[in-house]
C-alpha cells in the first residue's frame, strides 16, 4: 500500500531509529506530538496502531497515558496561575481503566472524583486516599448513603436536601458540601444534551436562590457544611468563556454570601477540539476567568475535569469490513457500532476517524457504518477520506472519554479490548 | 398505605385466595389480563411487584413469559388469517434472556431471528435447530463470516453485496437470501430514530432497485438464492397501516419480479401502546394488508418480531429515593437511570411509570429522575402520579424490549437484576 503524503513536522512522532522520514505533507488537524502519521503508519505515543490492532484485534481502544498526564499537566499550570489553592480531582465517569486511575494517582498525584458506590469502590480498590476522593453523586438511595458512611475521609458533595437528611442519618455531624445549581448551562456548541444546570431547569443540585436555607438545614442536621460544587456543562471551549464567566461570577456572589468555606468545586466540563475549525480552549483565558472570581479566595479552588484529561489519548481502531454504494450513498463498514461508543449517534459528538495506515488517491465523501442492527447506527456521514478497502483499519480519535465506560452488549456486539500504552 | 381506589374489571388478575377484591374505580389505560392492582399492589402475571421488589432489590426486571407466549399466540393467528405459509422468527436482540428464549423455542415453537455470532452462538446454547435460525446481521466481517460458515443449515440474508461475496468465499454453494431496502421507513409516530429505510437512504439491504443485479451477483458466485427479507421499522400502530401497504406493494412486486422462492421475510416492528390514546395495533387489518400482498404467495412468508412479542411483558421495578421540589419542579429521583433503559432518554420512546402499591391522595405532576450524572438522565417529565415517598417502588411499563438488552455500567450504576415469571 502507497504512503499518501505525509508530514515531518516537529509536533509529529520520531520514526523508529533507521526508518526513513515520511515525506512533507501538509498536518491534519488533529495531529500532535504523540499522534500522527510515521513510515508505519499512525501513531499514538509508542505506539504504531495498525501493528497494535493487528496484533490485539479489533475492536481495540488505544489510550496514552502520556497524553493524559500531559494534559494534566496543562490544566494543573493553569490553575496555579488563576488560583492559590487549586487541586484537580479526575471525573472517573469518562474513563476507568484501572492502568489510567493509577497512572493519574501515582504520577498524577490527582485526586478522583466519583458519582456512585461503585466507582467509590473502584477508587479504593485502585489505592486512592479517602480523603483525595470526592463524591458527586445524584438520586442518592439509603444503599448508597449507606457505601458513603463506611468511608468518613471521602468528600461529599450533596445534590439535594434529602441528601443532607440521609447523610446526618448514617454518619451524624459529617463534613458536607453541597452542589449548588447555578440555572445556566454551557457546552459543546451548546449542544443540549452537554449543557447542565440550564434555564429550563434540570435535576442537579440546589437551586442557587435556595442555598441559604439549604446551609441553614444542613446545619440543623448536625452536619458540618464546608464547601460548595456546582457543574455547568460539558466540552465548552474558548467561545463559551465569556458564559463560564457569568456562571463562576454568579457562584461567587453566592460563595461570598456563605461565609468562611474550605473548598469550591468549579465542576469540569473542558472540551477539546472534535472537527476541524474547533480550536484548543485557550486555558490562559479560562485561568484568568477563573483568577478574575477566585483568584484571592481564602478557600481550595477544586475542579474536576473528565473529558479533558482523557478524550484525546483515546483512539478506537476498527476494521473496515465492506465498501458499499447503496442509492448514490458510499457506505463504509466496520466491525463496531453505537454500543461500543455512544458518543456519536446518541450525543452528536463526531469521533474523528482516520486510516491507520495512509492510502493513495483522492478523499471521497463516505458514510461510516457500524454493524449494530439499527439504522441510526452511523459513525460518520458524509466524510471525506481516502476510499479504504475491507481489511483497512481505521482509528476513531477522541475516543478516550465515554466510551468504553458507556458500552454495552447490545447485539451481543459487545466484545472489545481496551490497551494503555 | 392506604389503597387507592382500585379497579375490579374481569381484565383485572384474580385477588389471591382468601383476599378480598380491591375497591371499585375506573382502570387505567394500560391495565389488561395479566397486569393491573390488586389487594397486593401491582401485579404482573402471577407476581405481585411490591413484594418481589421487598426480596430480589432493585433495580429488577420482571418479565411475564405467559404474556409472551400470548402474544405470540395473537401474532400467529393473525399471520395464519393472512398467508398460507407463516412462520414467526423472534427478533432476539430485543431481549436475551435465557428463560424467555427457552419459552419461546419450547412452548412457542418459535423460530429466532440473530444478527451477530454472538446472537446466533447464544441460541445454538439456548437449544435452537440451525433451520429455526435467521440471520439478518449487517457489516458482515470475515470473522462473522466464519462463524455463519460453520453453521451450514441456519438462514442467511445478506445485507449487502460484499455480503454475499464473503458467504461465496467461505461457504461455496450456500444458499442465501438478500435483505432488501424498500425505501420507504414506518415507525412509532414516525420517530425518526426508528423509521428504518427512509427516503434519505439507510445503511440496510440492497436498494430495491439493484435487487435484479444482486441476484445475477449471488448466482454468478455460485450461490442458491432462495428468500428477500426486508424491514422498515419499529413501533408502528394501526395509524402506520397504510404506509405498510405501500411498502409490501413494493416488495410484491419486487418478489414477483423474482421467480419462485422459498421465503419472504416481511421483518418486523409491529408496535404496541406507549402512552394514554396509543390504541393497540389491529392486528385484523394488519393481516388484511399482509394477505393483500401474499395471501395467495406460493412461498413461505416470515416474519420478526421483537419488541411486539415482550415489549409489554416486562416491567423495571426502580425505588424512590427521594422527592424534592427544584425550581418550581417536583423532581422524584429513583434508584436507575438511563443507562438500565436508553429507550425514553435516547429514542423518545415513554416507559409508563405506575406506583407498585396504590397511593391516596390526588396526582400531581412529578418528573422521574434517574441517578445517573448526567443531565438528561430523566424517565419522565410532568408526569401526573400520586407524589411518592422515599422508599415507595415505581414500576416502568413497558420495560421488556431494548432495555436489559442494551444496558450498560455507565458510572458504575450498572448493577440491576432480571426475573422471569
Amino acid at each position: 500500500m502507497p504512503l499518501a503524503p505525509a508530514h515531518p513536522q516537529s509536533s509529529r512522532p520520531e520514526p523508529p531509529p533507521g526508518q526513513a522520514r515520511p515525506p512533507v505533507g501538509k498536518p491534519a488537524w488533529w495531529e500532535r506530538p504523540g499522534l500522527g502519521y510515521d513510515v508505519g503508519g499512525l501513531r499514538l505515543g509508542p505506539a504504531t496502531l495498525a501493528a497494535l490492532a493487528e496484533r490485539e484485534g479489533t475492536p481495540l481502544y488505544v489510550y496514552d497515558s502520556a497524553r493524559v498526564l500531559d494534559n494534566l499537566a496543562r490544566l494543573r499550570a493553569a490553575l496555579a496561575a488563576a488560583v492559590p489553592n487549586g487541586r484537580v480531582f479526575y471525573a472517573m465517569k469518562a474513563n476507568r481503566h484501572p492502568l489510567l486511575l493509577r497512572k493519574l494517582r501515582t504520577r498524577g498525584r490527582c485526586g478522583v472524583d466519583v458519582c456512585s458506590p461503585g466507582e467509590l469502590l473502584l477508587a479504593r480498590d485502585m489505592g486512592f486516599r479517602e480523603r483525595d476522593i470526592s463524591y458527586t453523586g445524584t438520586s442518592m438511595s439509603a444503599a448508597d448513603a449507606t457505601v458513603l458512611a463506611a468511608h468518613p475521609q471521602i468528600v461529599i458533595n450533596c445534590d439535594s436536601r434529602s441528601a443532607l437528611r440521609r447523610i446526618a442519618t448514617v454518619a451524624p455531624g459529617r463534613a458536607v458540601g453541597l452542589r449548588i445549581n447555578p440555572a445556566l448551562g454551557i457546552g459543546y456548541r451548546q449542544n443540549p444534551r452537554l449543557t447542565y444546570a440550564g434555564g429550563g431547569g434540570t435535576k442537579f443540585g440546589i437551586p442557587w436562590a435556595d442555598v441559604p436555607a439549604a446551609v441553614a438545614e444542613a446545619k440543623a442536621l448536625g452536619l458540618k457544611f464546608d464547601g460548595i460544587h456546582f457543574h455547568a456543562g460539558c466540552g465548552w471551549l474558548t467561545p463559551q468563556l465569556p458564559l463560564l464567566d457569568r456562571i463562576l461570577g454568579r457562584m461567587a456572589r453566592v460563595v461570598a454570601a456563605l461565609g468562611p468555606l474550605r473548598y469550591v468545586n468549579i465542576g469540569g466540563g473542558l472540551g477539546i477540539p472534535l472537527v476541524k475549525g474547533d480550536r484548543p480552549l485557550d486555558l490562559a483565558a479560562w485561568a484568568r476567568v477563573v483568577a478574575k472570581h477566585f483568584g484571592s479566595a481564602a478557600h481550595e479552588v477544586w475542579m474536576e475535569p473528565g473529558d479533558y484529561l482523557v478524550k484525546d489519548s483515546g483512539v478506537l481502531l476498527l476494521e473496515v469490513t465492506e465498501v458499499e454504494e447503496k442509492a448514490g450513498v458510499r457506505y463504509v463498514g466496520v466491525n463496531g457500532g453505537f454500543n461500543l461508543h455512544p458518543e456519536p449517534v446518541f450525543y452528536s459528538l463526531p469521533l474523528e476517524p482516520v486510516p491507520l495506515q495512509p492510502r493513495a488517491g483522492g478523499r471521497r465523501k463516505v458514510t461510516l457504518a457500524g454493524n449494530i442492527n439499527e439504522a441510526h447506527d452511523v459513525w460518520s456521514r458524509d466524510v471525506r477520506l481516502p476510499v479504504p478497502e475491507p481489511g483497512d483499519g481505521l482509528g476513531f480519535l477522541n475516543a478516550g472519554g465515554y466510551g468504553a465506560a458507556m458500552a454495552s452488549d447490545h447485539c451481543r456486539r459487545g466484545e472489545w479490548r481496551e490497551v494503555v500504552v
